[in-house]
Parts: structure tokens; sequence; C-alpha cells
């Protein structure tokens, strides 16, 4: 059913990845074991947590991975490539491990949220998808949970195929918005593809296409008597919109037992039709008949409508959600962390004149400490791999920064949050489902102090290293130097 | 070799085309022949104009559209769906005509770009669908554009694919890129598929790959002499990076008859940058060894860099480009435009509000006049589709909103720009290359005075309504209050 497990997204890669990949080759290192992580530096819009997504089309993508007749073909046109390399490729097998961090986990920057360890023409080569895959999803799953946030308990639905950058840009970028708390979307195909619920009702074209705005509502009502909203802003919201919505609930066009589910206001200021429809509406009894907006809507415009006291019951919302419009970017990036020599695991670090661009080196793991008390979210740990935190010791936090700034913990839950996805290029891992991804989601996002929340300056989580990873990396930069 | 002529994308749809085809059905209005246009009403960043795009992936998604079992099957199980219609889903055959304005055309607020004639049940199901194909493709076509003539003629490639917002985003929208100007794409899959030319070089990794930045450089001239671009950020561009790169050309590293191609600064202060690098080459006798530059580029950064003297001889540009970072979203819109009756054609209108938002009904036609003498473009003019500009009388112009503001024109070339693409569910359009679109995008581009090339408070260029339009739909926001 479902398109994209069986897409070979293999040649939608930066020409680079093939032209490294192809010098790994003929240099002799195409075998040497390296490690990748992907990682991110900033939030979007300076807010104060992202959310993980994309992980399973990570997984569909890596199982996928094959060079057909014509890949080849194409790549032997160039007229650069090794022939034992295009040979390579021509019987590829995928044999990386790779880690993640599961999808809708709040995420934060600086941390691996993808590892890849495997020969260096395989690890490399994967960057472009991996990192495309992630970005995308996780922009959107985080831009969405900043809208559902400011919607304060309102259902949202996702509307924005029609201005999404692309069909997967709508059909992911869908799925990706319900793992952020909205409630459904607009796109048929993801509800097909993920079991994430379609709705929708009418264009104004529908109500152009009868005699009158009456009639239109009549017929639809007929139709649809189990979801009945009527879009009432084709020709006036007060004057004839709202008044015919009433005449239609009126005249008892649902079957006995059906009641009036809603209208839409998609244009105007909705604070002031907001009010006035809804007033209309219970004065004519109709009190349980929601009110749905869905016209430029964002967390701001969201938030400011309800303190001024719009009286709305659910959102749909468009472009600003599927392009994450405010912030369409999602800065991950992939970086070389350690090579293997000899058995050895030798860490990798790229320096830089900005210190926010130092990498961190080594093969790592991040754990997440949870009091156990309140189960909140106390920081998150970047350590090496090897290393194990004790729940039943103390634990020393520290800034990496300002190191005399430390914290000991104690009574804490420490979960690793990277988990393994392939072993040695077999997929390990059993993703859930969209609903139960959405579901975790939630859960986790309330380990989150409030103060963390917030979309203006928000209280900046820790993210430490352990001592032995600050103490490596401290070394390794002064080695550079 | 192209994956998306075959993909079948019919359930890209938002739900509500579904529930008022179901609806029209049940009705009996499926018949009823109604015309919808896309049109949009803003250029994206106040610019002067747009650049049309996506022509060829509509026309291949209504190529493959049809529902197939597992589709009809969900339907089903929704339980709102009518037998009947979903058994004409089942046997569904695109009947409609479509006209739409050729991909790299330069379009204008509030002219029809696409126009959909057929039953209202096809007409408005395609909605969801034309809008994403052209207002992705659009969106890019458009910024690629910019940036491209802010580089005042030095190449630009599109580098963008990690942060793309789906596959399609970097795929499509590396073809939206080189319709819009760039000479090539990061994107491998799109020259597989598209025929535009794929490039890159090497990745940090690369240099921290091997034991030293020099054994990266020599490595990677051995392997790739016809093209030899080197990284010089890993370390330290002017310390480390140039010196690096020149030891290596001075090695003569390349086989005879290849010289060095380039250097690449991918951070840090690319004005400051490159003018220390040109001199430290120029200094060596690599005069003709050329710098790209891809930090965070887009059209403003360029522009800004090269009045301050940078010596950038190429661009690579990323997220900035292919998300169309500063406004990602092109708010095409498709709307009801007339309906047939008794084999008349009855225009309609939408009324609001915001003056603007008031739709330009009737079947319609947009052309495009330019002068004969110079070619310019002289203005638009969207008329009624069966009046015919004839180029041999003078013909008057009038402003549509201040109509005392007139001028004729005469010796101009008046041409059609919605050009036939469908006809009875047939597509009867042979559509160019990519380099073909992206050439006479160039061209078209060229007959644009530079006054409304401008990045900032570009002048409007003109886009009028024939008489007759002006009349009718001056008729019909008078009957409608």
């Amino acid at each position: 059913m479902n398109r994209y497990a069986d897409a070979n997204l293999t040649m939608l890669t930066d020409f680079y990845e093939l032209t490294m990949a192809n010098g790994y080759f003929v240099e002799g290192l195409a075998d040497r074991v390296a490690y990748f992580d992907m990682f991110f530096r900033r939030v979007p819009e300076e807010g104060g947590f992202a959310v993980m997504a994309g992980v399973e089309q990570v997984i569909e993508y890596l199982q996928n991975l094959s060079f057909d007749d014509d890949d080849i073909a194409y790549l032997q046109e160039k007229g650069i490539f090794n022939e034992q390399f295009l040979e390579y490729l021509r019987t590829f097998h995928f044999c990386c491990d790779v880690w993640a961090v599961p999808e809708g986990t709040p995420i934060f920057p600086g941390e691996p949220i993808v590892t890849v360890r495997g020969p260096v023409i395989q690890a490399q080569f994967v960057e472009t998808m991996i990192l495309l895959t992630v970005n995308h999803q996780s922009l959107i799953a985080t831009k969405a949970n900043r809208i559902v946030r400011a919607a304060a308990g309102r259902p949202v639905m996702e509307f924005g195929s029609r201005r999404a950058q692309g069909s997967d840009g709508a059909i992911l970028g869908a799925r990706a918005a319900v793992i952020g708390g909205c409630v459904g979307t607009a796109c048929t195909i993801a509800e097909r593809d993920f079991d994430i619920p379609a709705m929708g009702t009418m264009a104004h074209s529908w109500v152009q296409m009868f005699d009158s705005e009456l009639d239109a509502f009549r017929a639809y009502a007929h139709n649809y008597p189990q979801n009945c909203v009527l879009l009432v802003d084709t020709y006036n919201v007060l004057k004839s919109g709202v008044p015919n919505a009433i005449r239609t609930f009126q005249e008892e066009v649902l079957p006995r037992g059906f009641r009036p589910a809603g209208i839409r206001i998609d244009s105007g200021d909705i604070t002031y039709l907001s009010r006035k429809a809804r007033k209309l509406l219970d004065d004519a009894g109709f009190t349980d008949c929601g009110i749905v907006a869905s016209n430029s809507m964002d967390e701001y415009i969201i938030r400011d409508i309800l303190i001024q006291g719009a009286k709305v019951d659910s959102f749909g919302v468009g472009e600003r959600l599927i392009t994450s419009r405010s912030e369409p970017v999602f800065g991950g990036v992939y970086k070389l962390a350690a090579v293997e020599w000899d058995g050895q695991i030798i860490p990798k670090i790229k320096i830089s004149e900005n210190v926010e661009k130092i990498t961190t080196p080594g093969f790592k793991q991040v754990w997440r400490l949870y009091e156990r008390e309140t189960g909140k979210a106390i920081a998150d740990v970047i350590a090496l791999a090897k290393e194990h935190i004790d729940e039943n010791q103390p634990y020393v936090l520290f800034d990496p920064e300002h190191t005399w700034k430390r914290k000991t913990v104690a009574d804490f839950i420490a979960r690793p949050l990277l988990v393994p996805i392939f072993q040695a290029g077999k997929c390990v891992y059993q993703g859930p489902s969209v609903k139960e991804i959405a579901a975790y989601c939630r859960e986790q996002i309330n380990t989150l102090w409030d103060e963390v929340l917030r979309f203006e300056n928000p209280h900046r989580y820790y993210v430490d290293l352990s001592q032995p990873l600050w103490s490596l990396k401290q070394q390794l930069v002064e080695q550079m130097h």
C-alpha cells in the first residue's frame, strides 16, 4: 500500500557522495570503518526543543539501497568512475550499523540523533538522504507541535498539501504534522498510507456551483450528516453564511440523531467573526456546533486570537505549517566523528573559528536523565558509547563551556536515546505506528518543564558532555592548535 | 527512467475534493461543465514577476489519474461514499480540457496560468495536485532566477538536496532551479531523470579521512583531473587550505593538459577570504583557477559580497534556494470562473471584502503584447477566450482599477500565453526539455524592462483586462451587491 516503501531513492544523492565513494575505492580506503553523526546546531525559531521525525523513511531508504542497470549506465557515461567501483555499486549491499533517536522524541542542539558506523564508502554515501529525510520531517513535526501547543487543547488539522514543496512535502509533511500533534490532515493519501485521519468538507466552489448558498448547504448536510461542517464565507459570513447554516440546521435536513458538526470561516478577521458567529449559533440553540478557523494560521496568530477571545473550537492550518513558513529549514548536518584503525576507534574532530561549529568527536551515546519522582527531564548527557550511566549512583553534571557550573543529581532514571536501527546492514528496529509515535511525543513533551516550552526566550535545556568525552574533546582541540 | 512519469498520485488530494465529487455525483451535478483558473495574487518577496514551472509534472499527474482497487477499498471503508460514485472512480477517465502557460514564462499576479474545463466532478478534483505542482516549482524557479540574476553572469549551482522538504522537493526543486537559470545541481537523480548537469566535489570528511589535507588534495587531483575543485576550509582557508591546494597544483599531480578547476570556500567571510585566496592563487600563477563560494548564499548576500569586491567565480547555493527560505510559499489558488448551461458559458465570480481577492470571471485567454521593434514586453491583457487581439490594429490598454489611465499601442506582437495541454482528456502538448525551457526562460526575461527586474520596489508590469472582460466583471460585481 505504501508507495514509499518501494521507491528507490538511491540516486537521490549529492554527486560528491559518488565522487568521494569512487575516490575512497581507488585509494584503497573503501573499507576503512567510519562513524558519522547527524546533529543540528539550532532549534528553528529559537524554540526550546525540536521533535525527531523521519526514521521510518530512513529505514525504507536504506533497505531499498541498490543501483540498477540504468544507474550504472548513467554513471559509466560520466566517464570519471573506475570500472571496478561501478562493479562494486552493481552488487552493492548495505552493511552499516545505524542508531537513531526514536521518532517523536524531543531533541536538542549538538546531540547525535542518527549515528552511522560502517565502511566509509557506504557511511558517507547515505548522508544526503538521511539529512533530507530527518531534516524535513523534524522541521514539520517541530512546527506542528508549536502550533498545536498554541491551540491549547483545541484540535489542529493539517490543510497544506496545495502549498507543499512537492508531493513528499505534502504526504510526509502530513505524517510529521500528526507526529507533532495534529489530529488529522486534508491529505487523503496520508490516511491511506499511514492511517492518520483525513478530513475535509467543501471549497467555495461547492457553494458557487449551486443556485444559492442555502441550496449548497442543504445538499451538503443531506450527503454528510455525520460530519456536517459548512463553509460560511463564500459571500458574507454574518449576513449570509451563518444565517444560511443555521437555517439548514433548523430545517432538520440532517437525519434524526445527527447534530451539526460546525461551521468553517476561511477569511476575514477570525476573532471578530468567530465571536459574532458564536452568538448567532448559540442564540439559535446550536451551542454544540463548533467553529473551525482556517485562514493563514500559525502559532502566533492562534495565540493572539485566543487571547483576544476568539471563539474557535478547532483550527485548519495550511501553508504556514506544511512549509514551516517562518523558518523552512532544519539545519541538520552529518559529520565524521571517528574512524577505526587496527580495531581501535580513533576519534575525529572538525575545528572551526566559530566555536559552536567544533564537532564532538568519538563514538557516542546520548542519555536523558529524568527525575524519578516527577518524571521530568533533567538534562541530556552525551557520553562515549562505552560509558554507562548508573542510575544507582549520584551523577555529576557540568556545563561543557562553563565547567565550574556543576550539579550532582541522584534518584534519576537514565535512558539511552540512540537505539539500534540497523546491525551490519540488517534492520533490527520495528518502528511504531504514526499514532503511537504521536502519543509518545505528547508524553515525552510532558517530561519537559514549561520553561523549555516557551516560544520566546525559552529556558535552555541542558545538554552536557560526560567527563571522559569532555576530556577527549579538549585534548583533540589542543592537538589541532 | 523517470520515476515521476509512473507515480500514481491520484490519492494525493485534499479529502474535500472527494467529498465534493461524491456530492456532485449524488446531486446530479457531476457532468455540469465548469471552468477553473489557477492564478496567484502576489509575487514572492515583492518581486516584479514570477517564473512558471511544473507543467510537465501536471501532465504526468493527469495522465496517470486512476483509482486502483486499494484506493476504492480504502474509500469504501470510510462509509460516506455512494456506491455508484465509487464505481465511477473505478472506471475513471480524465476527459477535461487543460490550458497552461508554458514553463519558463514570466508570469504576473491575477492572470490565469492554468485553466481546466470539464465536468465539475473532474475539474474540481485535480485542484490539489495542480496547485501543489505549479506552486512548488514556480516558487523555486522564481527564487533561482533571483539568485542567478544577483550573480551577474557567474554560474550558480543548486546544492540544497539535504535541506529540501522531501525527495520531490530536492529532485523537482533541482529541475525548477535549472529552469530559473542554475547551470547545474548536486542532485544526481535530477541529472539521470532530467538531463540537467550534476556536479560536486568533496565534503570536509574527505579531507579528514586522509592523514593530511595535502594527501587528501593529492588523492582528489589524481582521481579527478578533469574537474579538480579542492575544498579549502576544513582546517584554515588561508593558512592551510589554499597553500595546500597550490602545492597540489604545483606538484603537477594533474596529468599533462589539465589545469586546476578551482577551490571551494564553504565557511567564513567570503569577501575577505576570496580576495586573499585570489591573491595567493594569482601569485602562484594560477590565475585561471576559479573560486567557488557555497556558504549560506542567496541573492542578497551574493549581491552584497560582489559589491564588496569578493573574488568569486561561481556559487553553490543550498537551503536558501531549495526551500526559497525567505519566502517558502507560492500562493497560487484555483477558483471557479464559469460553468456551462445549455451550451452557454455562465461566468462566475467570487466576491470579497478584500478587493484584490475578487476573482476575474469567465473563460479567458492571456495575451502578452511585445513591441515589434525592441521585442520588449509592453503589457499583458486578460481577455475573454473568444476575443482576438489583432496585431494590425492599434489596441487601447487601460488600467482596470484607474480606468482613466489609458494607452494606445501599435506595432506590437500579440501572443496568447495559455496553450492547449489536454483536449478532452488527451494530452496534446509535447513539452520541451529542461534545457530548452531554461533557454526560453532566459530569452523571455530579456523581454522585460530592467525596471521590472529590480529586487526592491520593482516597476509593476501592467496586467490589464480587455474592455469586454472588464465590463463583464463590473456587471457581475454589481449583481452581487
